[in-house]
């Protein structure tokens, strides 16, 4: 960004200090989640809770309010779609947004939270739905009364869904939905009317240093940056940035299933390479983070599912998987292995699903969180819903709340609402980015297969990672493939793949 | 602290707010020195700045004057030794000294200091004073400056000993060092009049892991707890607290050296067990830290040459160590390895000096800052002044700087004054300290040869560590020994274990 206008620099050193104790806290939490001794656990939650609020304080500071009502005439002396229009512009969103919810009410919600969560952490392993249903039932009154800061809505999900997919609305996301969802339904009945894929070749014992190695050496050739990252092992995988230098993934080892960390590892590479991919002009300011949930899930889904579960992937990736472990695997044909990594199945986990069935416990979750806020479902009656939702659209039920409403974090650590279309958006996005590159370079299949990433990596930057947040999930989407979102290419892979694999007609 | 009074609850919260931000830069620190990728340096500085930066300003806000000038009388109607009398009294020593020094100055200083050590890290190993001789010019320039902000001295650096030893001058350290290198310098002359020790028994191959697994279980039998702490690896071993519950250390191996590794883990691991064991009720205030550089180097040494270079100490833990490393030790008795241990001789690098001339070392130090400050020594001077002092008092002088006036990083990222004189304190006040504790409880000696440290731990808990800086040094010396500082107990120690090990008259 050339902004040598001095109000224009006054505004990014503001907002690059806010940064500053955001990314604070951001390495805060890693350390929490990495390395620290249970005894730092008291008093880190007090200095994240000290850092968020300083950064809040910062942000919704008046001066802020008035040096962005200040600049409006300046922003229209740039194009739209210049670094300086997009970052007075994003800037002002993001204020405007951040002034509407009181102070009191984020420490409310916020210890709300963090109560809720730890309640959740000891009642999921205890299978226990009623020592966390009144937190429960808690959250779905502060997620209302947050939607409510944000009046003029069509639906109470809307600003939820907002925040994490701008642009997106409970309708839209429905009507896609539902499109989607007639085409999966029969899709998952014909695969299951197939014999399931043999996936016991990956269920041997896998040593933890070999799987990181390998793990740490195939996202270093997709391109991610191990000078301006690293990786780690927490609880459960995540990316965190703290500078566009400093984009760290983790991942989790289970000796007993090689996919796992695997998969994981090029999950969150996907998420860091959009991240290191962001243009250094942009460091510092609103506009250096991914765009969207949605988007951002594209990244990590891209390359997990269309490149890393890829035949061609494997292709060139299986005699070094091979070397790496080969007692385990030097008599385990491709073919075999390669049935494995996409063995489709109606299942009950959601993190654990292949990437035909994961979109209908996305949809299951996203309807639910519709039917809480508009009051037609209670917390108390959830369990139960859960369930019956399962057994119709995946055949199968857990009698077990904790592989049912228990098993994912996002009600129990933050809100209902808004939590779970991005990753749906990001599958299908995956597909449609995917598409647009293979029309501008029908090489990269072949290249895949050699080990060559880079075609397909710079088009990723240089259609998508390099402006961060500087244009919205739709803009991007519509600069990157000349149209706007749609399923087509998704249901086209999916059918095309699966069709092959399971000898569908 | 059952500080119910609003006033000092309200003070209490201000400066735990600003405290969660100061430790926020020591988490940011740390990952800088362990684990960050090198690409995130450049973005680090700036969010470590941007935290400080905040911290000085919170605590230099005028309400904080304000609140502390309103609590001079309810501080009256505390006993002086209560936690609350302490705490506002602790609180406004601080802030009196940090309005005295202009923000400005602090930014210009601290950028210089950066930029000084930046020239350092590259003109040590290249050896090339002239590269740092500006720098080092302008940080006395600046060291002048910043004592000028504190007039009324006795000399120029009281103010910069004070921040780092309150209640020390110039003139008092200068008389303590004068008595204590009249029993040292004979002292060194009368070993190394002697045949010099074999340590040849620590210069093998000792392979890094199971260094490292020996040292923490050393450390842990100390009372060092890795529930609130734990060990890493960086270029220079130190400890940082980021809360009482969260005290960390680290070390660094050298396969050709054993002592190396394992006597910094138990000196820092004596700084830690320091913070460990300060009252929980002190912490997020000032209270919670180290009450002078000299008692906190007091506690590193304490551990680290008193007890763990001890033959006692040994008599428990050689069998263990030569478990460990059977081929390298198996056959070396133990007081072959004591006195590897103990080998006392003249050297150059004052980190790698034994613990009867190490002292020379920083009393070299201490002059020269003190005759720089004076004006009485320019900067252009300094190499061959540090090469005639050496040879003068410790017989043997290096050609080269880097093994002289540029081995320390002390006046190449801080400041010219003050830096030096806690480690000799610590040295002196380690005696007096351990003396009293075996005066208490004349069975410590013994249980240390069981491998019990229980008593010893105990003691220093109960007279030191749990008061924090709740006491000055003085009082502290005072209350533990029963008596001010002196250095019979240290001149007592020395003698008697060097001259059993040199056989001196």
């Amino acid at each position: 960004m050339n902004a040598t206008e001095p109000k224009i620099e006054e505004l990014k050193q503001r907002l690059a200090e806010i940064n500053d104790v955001r990314s604070a806290a951001a390495v805060l939490n890693w350390d929490q989640m990495t390395y620290m001794p249970p005894g730092g656990a008291e008093a880190r939650g007090r200095q994240v809770a000290t850092l968020e609020q300083i950064a809040h304080e910062k942000f919704t500071h008046p001066s802020i309010g008035r040096m962005l009502t200040e600049l409006r005439s300046l922003e229209r002396t740039f194009p739209a779609d210049s670094d300086e229009a997009a970052l007075i512009r994003i800037a002002r969103r993001d204020y405007d947004r951040a002034v509407k919810v009181p102070p009191a009410f984020i420490a409310k919600f916020s210890a709300h939270q963090s109560a809720t969560y730890e309640a959740w952490a000891k009642a999921r392993p205890a299978n226990d739905f009623a020592a966390v249903r009144p937190y429960l039932e808690k959250t779905l009154e502060y997620s209302r009364e947050l939607a409510n800061y944000f009046p003029g809505y069509d639906h109470i999900a809307d600003p939820l869904i907002d925040f994490a997919d701008f642009g997106m609305k409970a309708a839209t996301v429905r009507a896609l939905f539902a499109e989607l969802r007639k085409e999966l339904v029969p899709l998952v009945q014909a695969i299951t009317a197939q014999p399931t894929a043999d996936d016991t070749c990956l269920r041997q014992k896998f040593p933890e240093a070999q799987q990181l190695a390998f793990g740490c050496a195939v996202v270093k050739q997709l391109g991610y940056d191990f000078q301006r990252g690293r990786q780690d092992k927490t609880h459960h995988p995540f990316c965190t940035t703290f500078s566009l230098g400093d984009v760290r993934i983790t991942t989790r080892v289970k000796e007993d299933n090689l996919g796992d960390a695997l998969f994981s590892t090029i999950h969150e590479a996907g998420h860091a390479m959009y991240e290191q991919g962001i243009r250094r002009e942009l460091e510092g300011t609103p506009l250096a983070r991914g765009t969207s949930s949605g988007v951002h899930e594209s990244q990590s889904r891209l390359w997990e599912n269309l490149v890393g579960r890829g035949r061609g992937f494997w292709r060139y990736f299986y005699p070094k998987l091979q070397a790496a472990f080969p007692a385990q695997l030097g008599s385990v044909p491709l073919d075999m292995f390669y049935r494995a990594i996409n063995k489709v199945e109606r299942s009950l986990i959601r993190t654990d699903a292949d990437e035909v069935t994961y979109n209908l416990h996305v949809m299951i979750r996203f309807d639910f969180e519709l039917q809480l806020l508009e009051g037609k479902l209670a917390v108390r009656d959830l369990p139960e819903a859960w369930r019956e939702r399962y057994k119709a659209d995946l055949g199968i039920a857990s009698p077990h709340d904790r592989d049912g409403v228990l098993q994912d974090v996002h009600w129990f650590g933050g809100q209902i609402g808004g939590s779970f279309q991005g990753y749906t958006l990001g599958n299908i996005l995956s597909a449609q980015f995917y598409d647009a590159a293979l029309r501008a370079s029908p090489g990269i299949p072949d290249q895949i297969a050699n080990g060559e990433f880079t075609t397909l990596h710079s088009w990723l930057q240089e259609n998508i990672y390099q402006h961060g947040a500087k244009f919205t999930a739709n803009e991007i989407v519509k600069r990157a493939t000349g149209q706007p979102l749609t399923i087509e290419p998704y249901i086209r892979y999916l059918r095309t793949k699966y069709g092959e694999l399971y000898k569908l007609g």
